[in-house]
C-alpha cells in the first residue's frame, strides 16, 4: 500500500468532479464548449481550488489555466483540460485535471517529499476552435495569426471575439519554461472498452498513435439515370462502394493488432436521385503508432488503386491530406505508472497505445510525457452517456498521485 | 416516299432550332431556365411562327404556349418544351417544339388533308420549379395552392413572382378540352446511346418508365474512429457499401432486360473524419416499364435487407418513397411511326421504351399519345455537349411529318 501521505482522497475527487459536471450539466453528461459560460465558471472553479494545493493560478492569454508552485525540488505538470464536445460526457477532460489537482493537494503538502506537482488545463482540447489550440500554443506552435483565423465551427464566432468576452483579450499567453518539469503526466478515460472488456483498473499509454488521412477520389461519367443502360454506366459511386468493400477484406491481411481505418464521410457528385454519379470522393483514415505498419496499409491502399485504375470503367486518385506522427510515452512514466498500477490496483493494467489523440502529445514534443487511462463503461465516450465506475475513478486517483510520487522521485 | 405535301423541310427546321439555340446560347448549348429572360424569348419566338402554321397562338397563366386551329377535321396535340436545364444541350425540349411547329405548318396548310396539327410548348418539362407543371396543369392535375407552394430550386425565386415578371399573373391557364384531340404527339433526343450504337435513325417509343424510389437508411453505432477496435465497431457507412455491392452482383439476375437502378445520394451521419458513422443513408432508384419486373427486384431489395438485419452487426430499413406508373404508348401511334420510319428512313427504326420522363407520360393520362426518338451523339443529354447529326434531325423531323399525317387519316 502506498504510504497515507500518497493517498488520493477518493470522496474529494468524486466530489470535485460532480461539482464540474453541475457547471453546464446536460442530461448526465454536460454542454460545455470552448470560451461558454459554463466553461468560464469551470475555469474560475479550478483557479479557486488550485490554493488548496498550493499552487498560485493565472489563466493566460489563450485560456490555459496554470497552477505554479515555489515548493523546492523537481516539478512535475499534470493536468488536461475543461472544457467539452458539444452535449458530451462529464468526464473526458475533468478527471485528468482534478486528478492533477488531487495529486497536488496530496503531494505538495507532504514536506518528506522534495518537488511538486503543478496543474494545467489546456484550452480547448476538444477543437471547437482548431486542434489542441492550448498546448499547442505553451509548445510554442501557435502563432497569433492561427488565433486571428481561428473561428468556432459550430457558431462561426471568431477565437479574437470570444477572448474579448472571456476578458482575456491582450493577456499574454504562457509557454514552456525549459527545464521547468522533469516531465509531464495526464490522466484520461480510456473512450474504448479494452480495460472493461479485461475486467482492468489502469491503462498505460505506450503511445498515442499517429493518424493518417486520404482523401480518394472516384471519376467516373456524370449521365442521365432513365436513360443510360447499366452496362454503358461508369457510377462513381458504385466504384467507391467497392473500394470500401475490399479495403474491408483486405487490410485486415497487412494490418497491426491495434491499427484501426474508418470512412467518416463519402461525397456522390452532384447527388441527385435522378443522375448517375460522376463523381464521388471518401474521407479515410487510418491510425497506428507504428509508421511501418501505415507504410504498409498505404501502400496496399495505392495498389488497390492500380487495380481499379487498370480494370476500369471509373478511376481513382489517393491523396495523403494528413501525415500522423504517433507520440511515444516515456518508458520511466510508464514504470512509474505500471509499478503504482501493481501497489494500488493489484497489478490490473495493461500497456497500450492511446487511440485519440491528446494534450500529452504536444506535451511529448517538449519533455518527457506519460498518460494513464481509467475504464469507459461501454466504451462510450463523446456522448452525454460516457461513464466510469466511482471505484474505478479512484482507483484511478490513487494510482496517478502515487504514480506522480515516483517519477518526482519519493 | 410521301407525298411532297407531307414533306418536312428540312433546312426550315434547322434554322428554327439555331434561332432557338441563339436565345440563350452557351457554349454549344443553352442555359434557358423556366421563367428566364432567355425562355420568355423563346417562348415570344413561338408565338410569331404559329401563325405561319394557321395557328392562333396563346400563352396561359402557367407559361404553356398553344397553337390552336379553325380548320375542320381531327386535331393532334404535338409539341414538347423550350426551357432547358442549367447549363444544357438546344435540343432537349425545342426539337420536340419545331417539329410540331413543322408539321402544322406542312399539314394544316394542306387543303387535300382533313384536320390539323396544333402545337404546344409546356413550361417546366425540366423541373426547375416542380416536376412537369405545363402538361400536369393542362391534364389537371396542378392546384394553386402547387403553384403558391412552387420555387426555382436553383434560386429560390418564387413561381409566383416568376409568373408575375413574365406578365403571367392573373391570367387562366388552359386545360384540356375532352374530346378535342385524337391524341398527341411528342419527338425528343433519345438521352442514350441505343440509337447511334444500333446505327439506327427512330425510336418507336412504345411506354416510358415508371420511377420507382427508396429510401434505405442504415444503423450503426456511432463512436471515436480512434479508440473503437475494429471488432468492436457498427459502421454503418460500410453496411451501406457492402449493400451497395450486393445489389450490384444480385439485381442483373432479377431484372428485366432494360431495367436501371442508380445510387443517386450517399449521406453518413454525421459525417466527420474521425466519427464512425452511426447512420448512413442512400437514395436509391430502380426504373422499368414492366410493374411485375419492378415488383421482383423489391422484394429481392428487401430479402437482402432482412439478411442484413440477421446478420448484423447494423440494421437497415427500406421504405418505399415514391411509387412509379409507367405510361404506356398508344399501339396506334407506334404503328403509325413505325410505318414512316419505313417509308421516309429505310426502316431503321427500333420499338424502345423511354428510360426519361416525358410530357408526353402525362397527356397519356388523358388521351392516346406517342413518342419518337432521335439519335443522341454519345448518348450525352443535360450537358451543353448534347447533339444530333443534323441529317438525323431532317430525317426524324420527316418522320414526324408523315406519322402525324397516319394518324390524323390522311
Amino acid at each position: 500500500m502506498p504510504d497515507s501521505k500518497s493517498h488520493a482522497n477518493g470522496e474529494r475527487v468524486l466530489a470535485d468532479l460532480n461539482a464540474l459536471r453541475a457547471i453546464g450539466a446536460y442530461k448526465t453528461g454536460v454542454h460545455k464548449p470552448t470560451f461558454s459560460e459554463p466553461h468560464r465558471q469551470s475555469l474560475d472553479w479550478l483557479v479557486q481550488k488550485l490554493p488548496e494545493a498550493g499552487l498560485a493560478a493565472a489563466i493566460d492569454g489563450i485560456g490555459n489555466v496554470f497552477g505554479t508552485s515555489t515548493k523546492s525540488g523537481p516539478k512535475l505538470l499534470a493536468g488536461s483540460h475543461l472544457e467539452s464536445q458539444n452535449y458530451a460526457g462529464w468526464l473526458d477532460g475533468p478527471l485528468g485535471v482534478v486528478y492533477a489537482l488531487e495529486a497536488a493537494r496530496v503531494l505538495n503538502a507532504d514536506t518528506s517529499l522534495k518537488g511538486a506537482v503543478e496543474v494545467a488545463a489546456w484550452c480547448d482540447e476538444e477543437g471547437h476552435f482548431g486542434h489542441f489550440l492550448g498546448s499547442r500554443s505553451y509548445v510554442g506552435q501557435v502563432t497569433e495569426a492561427d488565433i486571428d483565423a481561428a473561428r468556432d465551427r459550430t457558431s462561426g464566432r471568431t477565437m479574437r471575439d470570444a477572448l474579448a468576452d472571456m476578458g482575456l483579450s491582450g493577456r499574454a499567453r504562457i509557454a514552456a519554461e525549459p527545464g521547468r518539469h522533469v516531465g509531464y503526466l495526464e490522466a484520461h478515460i480510456e473512450q474504448g472498452d479494452t480495460l472493461e472488456s479485461g475486467k482492468l483498473a489502469i491503462g498505460v499509454v505506450t503511445s498515442i498513435v499517429g493518424i493518417w488521412q486520404y482523401q480518394i477520389n472516384f471519376v467516373g461519367e456524370q449521365n442521365h439515370a432513365g436513360t443510360t443502360r447499366m452496362a454503358a454506366r461508369k457510377d462513381a459511386g458504385l466504384a467507391l462502394a467497392k473500394f470500401c468493400v475490399a479495403i474491408d477484406e483486405r487490410f485486415p491481411a497487412a494490418c497491426g493488432p491495434r491499427t484501426v481505418w474508418t470512412t467518416g464521410r463519402i461525397t456522390l457528385d452532384p447527388g441527385a436521385p435522378s443522375i448517375i454519379p460522376g463523381g464521388a470522393e471518401m474521407l479515410f483514415q487510418i491510425r497506428d503508432d507504428n509508421p511501418a505498419v501505415i507504410a504498409r496499409l498505404e501502400e496496399l491502399l495505392r495498389t488497390m488503386a492500380d487495380e481499379v485504375n487498370a480494370k476500369g470503367p471509373c478511376t481513382v486518385t489517393v491523396e495523403k491530406i494528413r501525415t500522423g506522427a504517433p507520440a511515444m510515452m516515456n518508458a520511466g512514466f510508464q514504470d512509474a505508472i505500471e509499478a503504482a498500477g501493481k501497489v494500488v490496483a493489484g497489478g490490473r493494467s495493461i500497456r497500450m497505445p492511446s487511440g485519440a489523440g491528446h494534450d500529452a502529445q504536444l506535451l511529448a514534443t517538449i519533455m518527457p510525457a506519460g498518460m494513464l487511462f481509467v475504464p469507459s463503461i461501454g466504451g462510450i465516450s463523446h456522448h452525454w452517456t460516457e461513464n466510469t465506475a466511482d471505484a474505478d475513478i479512484v482507483t484511478g486517483a490513487q494510482v496517478f498521485v502515487d504514480a506522480s510520487r515516483r517519477i518526482l522521485g519519493g
